[in-house]
């Protein structure tokens, strides 16, 4: 506790923007199937989208001090991400600050509170709860070291991306790889989307009948007796 | 396990359509309040409706194989109906196909990934949860064959409504009496929806108020010192 | 049980409407972070917002009677408090009658349906839950006594408002103090919030820098090691 | 906030004593089913049970100083009450210093941690959860002021009772009389458990058979085709 | 609603002690995994453990009038299995009768009360919850027909096996056949427990290293990096 | 994922054996509130407690093929350490393959089954569920890799206390430290406890009736009128 850490390294931009175009299933797919926060994640407005880099907060239970300190130290395009916490951590004010320094949202496994603010801002935030309860400022926590949020270890710097599905976070040095991953998954899958809209099944474009064949599946033309 | 029934009695089309008409809690009603999934299915996007026969799907957990399985099987009216669950089971490619075959929608009890697309096809989904981790293919289950589904038992054929208020099923055979029963129930309630509009009260319209009485309600002009 | 009071103090009905103009969360931290029901009270339909004075329904397990038994005893600018319960106590047709007889919401510990209704009529309520399955009408309970609802005490005549944060209780007789003490307060968020809006933080906007710096936080430049 | 009330009536302790030797389940029957605390209110080890008066804690979250403050104002006989809070706001020492001041057990709407030391003294406690996060002690709540725990509105000089069973409360003027339905209750169930364990049937010796045909139930001798 | 079916067929007495050798993980193995009952059916009191034919009741909610109905269809070896309800639903009363019956336990997918009796009585019970609040007895239900219990469908007449894993449901034609799996893969497990308790590993017992080799897991003598 | 790593560094047995002195709310305290897991996970038998190295494994959803290749890597006096993930996981066939192989205990975030046989082998587990449902073994996960458990990060070599109050974590070069900060506060506890015992106070112990003062606490002889 107590550590405010101002320089880590963050992906590359165009990086970034790239890793934006696909969704949070895509890039969960694409990176071998981890990364994926915990589902109670869900975002405060339907729609809502976002990706950028984590900068992280650790703050001691119901104690929102850390997330005036992090205010400082973001860079635009950056993500704050908040570990797990209780209540109202965060509100109209923090998201007024958070948008002026070029912040991008809020990953946080606590609760928030100024939904109809929030959402007319549009400055999107992914949390556990709505809860309006308030917050005291006692204790320092530390801002940009490692974090657990919502089940997933989050590095700064680390790549976050998130929509209606929920959250992923891509640790930094993988970025170019999953992004080129979850682009080979695109393509492949307009191409199956394109045939199956025309009536195709799964079961051909797959290959799948021999498969299910040999493990037992069998057709039968009407219910047993 | 291992089995995909081809084929099997559904209603009459018209007697859907008529079902379709009336929402979820009136039906629940009309049938002396059977037939009402766990009200922790939800549908995916506000205002989703959906009508059709069921049909039904039993899969090993974490397992989706049987999800292409069911799509050949599928007929136009159809809704897909998913029993017991894991993680994200379904998605925007099989909503494709499931659309492209005619289905109407689906109810699962597991989660569901793809939200954004789901919503923007404007194909409805009642699930358990939005989840975005994927699936394994591995062991065959069964397509048309009875499944549990939130809390209640569910055969191929049977009629599945589903609105904001959740998911009623309704058996097969029972389909034109229910319906009658709705029928009834909703001009019954056109008539003291009017009158209450208008500003009569229930105790009246229901003649309440002996009732009440009988039973022991004391009405009192202030607060109990 | 068995109890409805016909007449209690209401508070003043500018003083309410003056209340009404701030949200929930200012007003729990107004009146010093009380008042607050559980967050598991959400509104039915997003973008809901309500005040006015309670008026309480205290009700035997899955019986909705006494619900018809207060419609008479509301009077126009109320909401209606419901207190712990189950099911879909509540839909349209006691939605028709409440709004016909003035009431502007609902706010109920237990489950409502007909959610589509109540979303087209713009009835705002809130609740626990949505579901389906319906009351008996059998057992009187009480109206306008002191009630438990989500976790609060709520008399009759307290004033309630409630927004898509949730819902918050302020004492009749406190009406006034809270509307001040929400002023002040929204006074200097204004404030506040213009200076985060230009980039100012708050460390600097609050002083908290020499605070931070003595409970022990320290800056680093880099990651440690 | 801000108050330790040091007096307040206390129930006869005979009649407290009287209370004592029924179950959870018979008083709250024998008060016309009111006054049960909500279910997730455990026994933190199996077999506990307590009675006696009330002496209430209103505390900030995450906040024990009043459990410190209480102390003083126990008497031989009491049960500490608290109310919706975090986290392990008691253990060992706290338990330690109430049953030195007389109190025989805690009735707590929050987690409480020493479950071993708990166990081994034979203090006990109902909670919502075992936590051992610990509390801070900085902003004072009341005691003895009427709390709201686990969905009851409970004033000091109630008598509670607990057991495997959960919770009850039982207000001060209504202890004899609730004692006295309890024991016709409970002398009647004697009665019928006698002649249940002979092997008689409820529905002779409550003589429901004709009432059941007059609902409609149907006896058949083999399973419907 | 509103039948109760006097006879129905059970499975051979001897072939239900030879499946209440085996415990409810080895019978949900051996009947390919399925039939166990949802996990939150927990025994009410540690080291319960029965076996026995189901018969089945099905309650409208918060109504134990049925629970009457079955103890006079009740024979020596009988399980009582109770489909989704509320609150609680049984108690001491009830189990003595069913006690006095011949009946060695129930399975009820909600809660039940009087805990310290059911315990000193060794009535065992599998339940959702333990809840002190009463029911109501005032609509009829159905005894021995198919009931949906913690998302599994029962017929009377099916096998239940229960202990502190869980419950499990055998179906009556599957009896015998269930038991030799269960026999085999016991014996089957008594040599690996043998081998294993000797400190052999399982890697060497399955054979399982080429296997692993081949999915590509690969040993490091030290943390990378 | 695929990575088995064979050695690590752990700390020094009597160092651990030190911490195995204290309590998991003790050590939780001494190491400034941090280390303790999420309070979910319970110990699958009352009076469990444990002490060891952790050797961590990450395996697939609802596969345990890694638990049988971390029994070849375990040393006596460890710990298993198993993050999130499904269903019964582990049971006795394990549990005997570990403690012949000189494990301690096991702490899992997924469920667990063979209740019975665990508390007669007296082999500790904490888990976040009971369940029986079996898993597969398909794909590789990895072993002495660090891994997130119930909402901490856990490496191998950190050491693992655990008792009837949770879990907690404390890493392996702060073994020392924190056994001291622990031997220290219970010194402090032990003269409290005492001084508590024999009928003093919290308030004066611990000298906090100024304090209480100066944050407004206001004592009243009765209840406020």
């Amino acid at each position: 506790m107590g550590v405010a850490v101002r320089n880590f390294a963050r992906a590359d931009a165009a990086a970034i923007e790239r890793l934006g175009r696909f969704g949070v299933a895509t890039l969960h797919e694409a990176q071998a199937r981890t990364g994926l926060l915990k589902p109670y994640m869900r975002p405060v407005y339907a729609g809502a989208a976002a990706w950028g880099s984590a900068v992280t907060v650790l703050a001691p239970p119901g104690d929102n001090w850390m997330l005036h300190v992090v205010a400082e130290l973001l860079r635009p395009g950056d993500i704050v991400v908040i570990g797990d916490n209780d209540d109202g951590m965060f509100g109209e004010l923090l998201a007024t600050s958070y948008g002026a320094r070029g912040a991008r949202g809020l990953v946080i496994d606590a609760g928030v509170r100024d939904v109809k603010s929030l959402t007319e801002m549009k400055f999107p935030v992914w949390s556990r709860a709505i809860h309006a309860r308030g917050t005291i400022k006692s204790t320092p926590g530390s801002v940009n070291v490692p974090v657990i949020c919502a089940g997933m270890l989050i590095h700064p710097g680390d790549v976050i991306v998130a929509d209606d599905d929920g959250v992923v976070v891509i640790p930094r040095t993988r970025v170019g790889q999953v992004a080129d991953a979850a682009e080979a998954r695109e393509k492949r899958e307009d191409i199956v989307r394109r045939r199956l809209a025309a009536g195709e099944l799964g079961l051909d474009i797959y290959g799948m009948r021999d498969a299910l064949a040999k493990a037992g599946l069998k057709y039968e033309e009407e219910p047993p007796g």
